[in-house]
């Protein structure tokens, strides 16, 4: 039995989407692309094999054929059509993040709770990354002792135009507040943000150093710097009681060349993470047949949007930022 | 569009296929498993959802439901089996070795030429590896000259009862032989085989080395170890004119602890290639659609029996054999 | 021409400093050894064909065949038997710190000051590592353009009975407060100390995150993790404009065995600095025939001093703590 | 008490030893320095503190002040000057290669059984290199069974003008026919070269596979390419029964920029061996004293002669060469 899939957005994120739903996951098929260009929806369907290119995400989530959407469409229409989702009982997979802001993050975990189930996955594809899903695997062994300390970096090339030092928080650190929690199990607690001596290179506050505390008394640190030049690069390195446990770039070759022993890095994060995207959405098919949920959850990404508004106080006053949460509804437990 | 799959063989080989086609590749659904232990056949069945499991392996290249046939029965059984499926009309993915001689295998080729067209992939995993796939193309993007030389290194943790000095060049080094000629689109010529100092821990002579000669007259020189003990490894290094190109583990964590910085390896094969396997079962699918065949032909498997039965001599003989070929077919180049 | 050695103190380091001026210095030899137990002078002495063995540490000093001197006492006495080295006019290696408090380091400040020349090196044996030295050259070449920021690791495998949350930061951190300096060529404005989750296996709050300022913007942040457990392991990463620049430990070699690649990692900070104590210990003596001092000066080991006194203020009210420092002399610029 | 050093040659290689033994080396001084081009042994006199420069290779060896003579002059005079010392009772670390061929060897070996005790040192600097001494040292813990196999890797940047395929075996394969016999503590009983296809940036067949056998049953795998352009490299595999031990250039630091991860590689063998040559000539200094005589003997020369000889004769006729020893006299054993 094979799910019929249909994506709303067709820009580089949905594009990329409908590629590997057509060509890397397996019990699924594509039936509709949806883009406000409608160009650009009929080149992807034409290239995924997709059966419809249309421009309306909402006749994509109302079309009988379609079993599941896939939202890549721009950030802020994320939480209507997750909505819209959840009112046709359909699952959807939606790209980070689920809301601008905490309080609309809320709207849709009010529908989720009116609904009864749980519908929405939210794109934090790290959690599906052979790296983290390692270190979270060794963690949980117990053969290291608990976590104590946390250190992240987070490397992109150079940050878009519009970037400034509050999405710097907002878009990029979102990551690493997702997988901290999910790798950690616990609740961040406070923020604190430094901002480093500014790169010339860069046109907003970068790099910056941000330090979480978990309500475990856990420290995760972590590195911003989106306008690193030389490429992307994510790394994490778990601290724990009786050894360290770390990843890097997963690398193929290794170059000797002109002097140096060299090893490519990815220059942004579609070829870093691909494997997490492929298991990612692979593990979404699966688990609508499967019927239990997996990844990031609404209330996932609500907790994250709540993170970040405190990391964007604390980078406004230089002071820790103590967080506050809505109470966790039972269905997120 | 899906294809409908047949396979037969539900060995370990035959399961691990049965799972990948139904959980991580696109376009293809399981239709049949057939195995002389029926239960197997059924259990497997049961696990990747296959609509029937039977006793009766021309009954499933026979099936009209199924489009598509993975071979990954008992080595003996492959080149009749694979000669039913060209008859049959039908695109077969066939385990290495496709024959236990070169003479058989040219049974295969022929029954292909009768076809008129190339059916048959065998399944030299390799081709698909994203190590060796990298290394390939740094290599043809001619950034480091020609390559000169090709060391490799193929090691097991325990080599199984049955197997003997003969089945390490036969079974395991025609891994390398199939991936030394896709690398370096060369042939090979000759071949030496040395023995090292023996293993206390071997039942036959291990490790040992083998050189190659290609046809462009560069060296590939391959350590076979297949009692290493302490996990399964392969390895390639190419040695170019300006650089040389490598690669090892793909490795996703490490850990420090108990005073070494320490990365796992595989225990067997199965692990070490999993992308390989899961790329290569894809990259099968997808021609079978697009209509170009992929990976290794019948005339490779013939080529590779070919090289491993002078392999063979010169393991007995302790000299260089060199190494002859039949006239290559139109149809496979 | 080679110089007269004597050392203070033939403890654990004043026997290493003894055993590697007798054994990989050149243009030095041993004089004197002087401890509180003699007979451990004894020892060390007919070990390393020192002349002399005594409890006189003044008299070392005062020794006329001892041209330089070395001290590696308590802590406590490094001030007065420095500052009596100074008035004798004899060239000192004193190990750090200089002085428990920066007042009592001002002290030897005025005693060089009367004399009107440098004759102190402190200890910071790092400033000589091959790994500090090559990123600080790859730095101030200038091809990664500026340093934003720097990640220090430090890690002991357990930190001794008498150690407490204080003693990390006023005998651990202060080598990473020297070298961060000296890498940088900056001083650092302000200091903030976090406890991460405290192991249960440390007997004080460890690890802990201690993060700096520099009065370039830059930030130092460093992990102070005295009980790790695995081993003693110092990491450092400098973040660039358009690249970073890191070392980890020097590899020797690299053993695959029971399923893991494994690399050996020090025991303690001897081994992992064997190459820094001798490169700085004949680099003192050089610098004594060439009239240049090198390495720290009993500046930087007041500035330490200052550092780690704001660091234990802000370790104990959980603040950022702005660092105020006297006047540079002229002597020291 | 310091020993008074003589140094004949003051080429590249007499310069480098005059700077090790006049600021690396504990116990010993620069007494006189001859070169041929007597203005070149005065510059270096002058830069390392040697009392005296002349053009009189004998008269150092007679200087009364002299106590150790260590030669790095042409190739040819090697023999001649060694005997010299051995004749004057001085101990010597003469260069590689003892002399030109097996039989000169043995007129060295003949001057010291003469003399009754051994006085040569030959420079064979790798036996002093941390990877081959920790190899070593974790092959004879035995934790990793019995050493079946070595591969060794051998590369220069480019080859002088004057070497050719002869010269890669007499010169360059001949460091790895030493550290071979001392890491596996056996003999080399037969030898085959393969040549590789040749670089069009090489004027003499490189690279080649060289392929040793021991009287253990050992093999050792040697490949030399000494116009590899990229860069001075060395790496060593060893392979146990259940482990492997391996190394490669010693790492300082590690720097990420233009999109790859990089580590720099030494230019030639100077640096890359700057530690062995450190340890090599401390050693020396030591033994001397001690009365122990370290390193490689004069025996080790010949041995090295005897099988490149072997080598060479391999490379002429394309077949196995089985090499024969003189019977090895009772003062090397």
């Amino acid at each position: 039995m094979s799910i019929g899939v249909g994506i709303i957005g067709a820009g580089v994120m949905g594009a990329d989407h409908a590629r590997i739903i057509a060509r890397q996951v397996a019990g699924a098929h594509l039936v509709a692309i949806s883009d406000a260009d409608e160009d650009r929806a009929r080149a992807i369907a034409a290239e995924t094999g997709a059966k419809r290119a249309v421009n309306d995400p909402l006749g994509v989530i109302a079309d009988p054929e379609v079993g599941a959407v896939l939202i890549a469409s721009p950030d802020s229409t994320h939480a209507d059509f997750t909505i819209a989702c959840i009112r046709a009982g359909k699952p959807v997979l939606c790209e980070k993040p689920l809301a601008p802001t905490a309080a609309e993050g809320m709207r849709v975990i009010d529908a989720e709770l009116s609904a009864g189930l749980r519908l929405v996955q939210l794109g934090f594809m790290r959690r599906f990354d052979p790296g983290y899903t390692e270190m979270k695997g060794l963690l949980e062994s117990g053969r290291y002792g608990e976590a104590l300390a946390f250190h992240c970096v987070h490397r992109n090339a150079t940050a878009p135009a519009y970037f400034d030092s509050v999405a710097a928080i907002v878009n990029s650190c979102v990551h690493e507040v997702d997988i901290a929690r999910h790798v950690l199990s616990a609740e961040l607690s406070s923020v604190r943000v430094f901002r480093a001596k500014k790169s010339k290179l860069a046109h907003f506050d970068d790099p910056m150093l941000v330090v979480f505390e978990t309500d475990k008394g856990q420290l995760v640190d972590v590195e911003l710097f989106l306008n690193a030049q030389y490429g992307y690069d994510v790394k994490g390195e778990l601290i724990c009681e009786t050894g360290t446990i770390s990843f890097g770039p997963a690398l193929n070759t290794e170059v000797r060349s002109s002097g140096v022993t060299a090893t490519g890095l990815a220059a942004d994060w579609r070829p870093r993470f691909s494997a997490a995207y492929r298991i990612q959405n692979q593990a979404w098919i699966e688990s609508i047949t499967g019927g239990s949920p997996v990844g990031s959850s609404a209330w996932d990404g609500y907790v994250a949007t709540t993170v970040t508004d405190a990391g964007v106080r604390s980078l406004k006053t230089g002071e820790t930022v103590a967080i506050a949460y809505e109470k966790r509804p039972l269905l997120y437990t």
